[in-house]
């Protein structure tokens, strides 16, 4: 097809007007209501009570009740005493763990990092915008480490944190990773747990966000992180997090924190001047309903088979649209939220606007990288889960038509 | 009674073994109990919608969905766009309302607090114990306030202020003040909302814990803030905050900051890096238990005769019990959580130690100063609302006991 039917084809699409949303890793209305019985799990007094006889509506229980903290252990791995639990978002928890850290030593004998002139955290990329506005908001440089599908460039990664005492944090997202899906490998979280950092405080944010996220039978298997630190004696180099936002609801999931017992600890001395502890009417309610490890488990099968089927969709349309496009490619995870779509270089950004001006939004180009610049403009993130599969099937097709033609744009036919 | 015969009521008590709390700011079972109805509020996934057909379950809505902010507004006496809704937490939202002044300009061309060698906060004494910790772990430092009936000292408060830069907060619980009960007067709102600070971002932080919780039919008034600091263009000086933690569940309710549309507008610029938003599925439970002000108010009517009691058996028993002793005297609220004995000069502590030995918990003797510091060791926070009206019954009549005791001990009989 040359530039002028695409053309054609596009202000065909143009003329529909649409109005098309595939921005955000948001759960769909459909996926959500699966979890309706969440809403009824505590409904008497008498209901309120953890297994230890803690009354959940009163105050009490800096950590979270022992039902919810053993249950997002088994989730990560972890025994009971590597989590707290928080309230409805991981990323106030991450948020929370670097605020903290710039105030106040994050290890005896160091510094807050807001008292360096500037510290830097590693970004592998493509990566997780949220991650990197947090950063900016502190003020903390970033670095672009490139993500492979073995995870993040570990020679590149070694020799920064070897030699740099500036280098205090790196962003991780080991499974299925927003945007590309990719799982680190067992060699690369081996070589992240035994990393050898110049400083002391130099600590690594494992959002393990996708942990249950599978999309296949056949999903990533990612090593359990605190036993391979511990191997190096690096169990305290690591602050893991993740919630069930993703596996009940969104807004009004139970997020953790993981850490060694030691650094659990010394989140527990600042929490307790933060707050009078997070919602565990919540927790209960969770607990109430995942009794055990395989209610989650059987929970995320309900959910892949609503979300396989959109990613399908979208697999299908850009066989098709880009079928000879050989400087067109995109990752094929086996779990998670989004996938990764490379375009030709100086193409993404194009793409996105004409996306825009036919009514369909993408996550802006550029949002996966820091500072919002993607070196190549050739990235873009997709989103498929929150809306339905027909219009997923046209906003998939009409994507693929913005993308060639703002190929033909730069390089002509 | 002279101290030998003190002593042997004393030591009957303590040959008793008992276990008394009477340390905390907490509701009773029986009173949580009253609020069952807040556990199925929302039942089904087609309730999960807000007014304005926002899905709770899903992300979204920074800053609360509409009829929460309305009815916390109605709370407060100020219109939905001064009110952000947090989690179950408001001393939460101060911790991170401090912790982000600490990083972050307060107003246009100031520096960020942390960027000074010493700020500090005036903290009216007696005064919350977790208002104080929050400056110490910042490192804030805190200056004495004597609180009186009219409420905080305000020739020392306008003075300090007005000509000291590093000047830079004030704590104040306006109403049924934690721990004396007092409510300031009109003038003190009046000149608090009048005042010239040197530092122009100078904060007053309006703890309103105890807005609606009256304890007689004669309540305090309290003049609205932003009302009053409007006529004197100060509405940016306040931030507001309150929570349902005492109307509804401690543990499990909503709590708000209110501000300035100028401070909401700068306060979810950074709420949006922080978070993906509280707990909306809560906000709405909450939001349908209670339609309109007067549900809540009808709510606290309850509470009030649930906990009026509680300070009668306190009172008779310190009547009775300090009959004759014109050095002691309490404070008699008319609303909050607690009141406030003053023993003479030198006693508090030994009188918690006392108690305690005897199997009693109180809060501990200072904690209602900064560092923990009663100057003159006089002062103990009575906490009536957590035990049953027998176990009161004992723990008055041993408090009494021990402070005689301890009297005596320190000035003979």
């Amino acid at each position: 097809m040359n530039r002028t039917e695409l053309q054609k084809q596009y202000d065909e699409y143009k003329a529909m007007g649409l109005k098309l949303d595939m921005s955000r890793g948001k759960p769909s209305p459909e996926q959500v209501s699966t979890m309706e019985r969440l809403l009824t799990a505590v409904k008497t007094n008498e209901e309120c009570f953890s297994e230890t006889g803690g009354d959940c509506r009163n105050y009490g229980g800096l950590d979270g009740i022992n039902e919810m903290k053993r249950l997002l252990g088994e989730m990560l791995g972890v025994t009971s005493d590597h989590i707290i639990v928080g309230g409805n978002s991981s990323l106030n928890l991450m948020y929370d763990t670097v605020a903290r850290s710039m105030l106040h030593p994050v290890e005896e004998g160091c510094k807050p990092w807001s008292k360096y002139d500037q510290i830097t955290f590693l970004c592998p990329v493509p990566g997780y915008d949220r991650h990197f506005a947090i950063c900016e908001f502190f003020g903390i440089k970033m670095v672009n480490i490139p993500l492979t599908e073995e995870g993040p460039d570990m020679d590149l990664v070694e020799s920064l944190v070897a030699n740099d005492e500036t280098v205090k944090g790196m962003w991780c997202v080991p499974k299925y990773s927003n945007p590309s899906g990719f799982t680190y490998s067992a060699e690369t979280v081996r070589r992240i747990a035994s990393l050898r950092p110049a400083a002391k405080d130099f600590r690594i944010f494992w959002d393990n966000a996708y942990v249950l996220h599978d999309l296949t039978d056949t999903p990533d298997e990612l090593p359990e992180i605190f036993t391979e630190a511990e191997k190096y004696g690096n169990e305290d180099m690591f602050f893991e997090f993740a919630s069930t936002s993703k596996i009940t609801f969104p807004g009004s999931g139970i997020s953790c924190i993981a850490a060694s017992p030691r650094n659990i600890k010394r989140i527990l001395n600042a929490l307790k001047i933060q707050t009078i502890g997070h919602d565990k009417l919540n927790q209960l309610r969770h607990s109430r309903v995942f009794k055990c490890y395989d209610d989650i488990v059987a929970q995320m099968k309900v959910h892949m088979n609503i979300i396989r089927p959109k990613f399908q969709i979208i697999y299908e349309a850009f066989e098709n649209g880009f079928e000879g496009y050989d400087n067109v490619t995109w990752t094929i995870p086996n779990g998670g939220y989004f996938f990764c779509l490379s375009l030709p270089n100086g193409t993404a950004k194009r793409t996105v606007e004409l996306c825009k001006e036919a009514g369909l939004v993408v996550t802006p180009a550029g949002a996966m990288f820091p500072y919002g610049i993607d070196p190549d403009d050739s990235k873009l993130r997709i989103a498929p889960t929150f809306p339905s599969c027909d219009e997923l099937a046209i906003a998939a097709d009409l994507l693929t038509v913005c993308a060639r033609l703002a190929i033909a744009e730069k390089y002509g036919e």
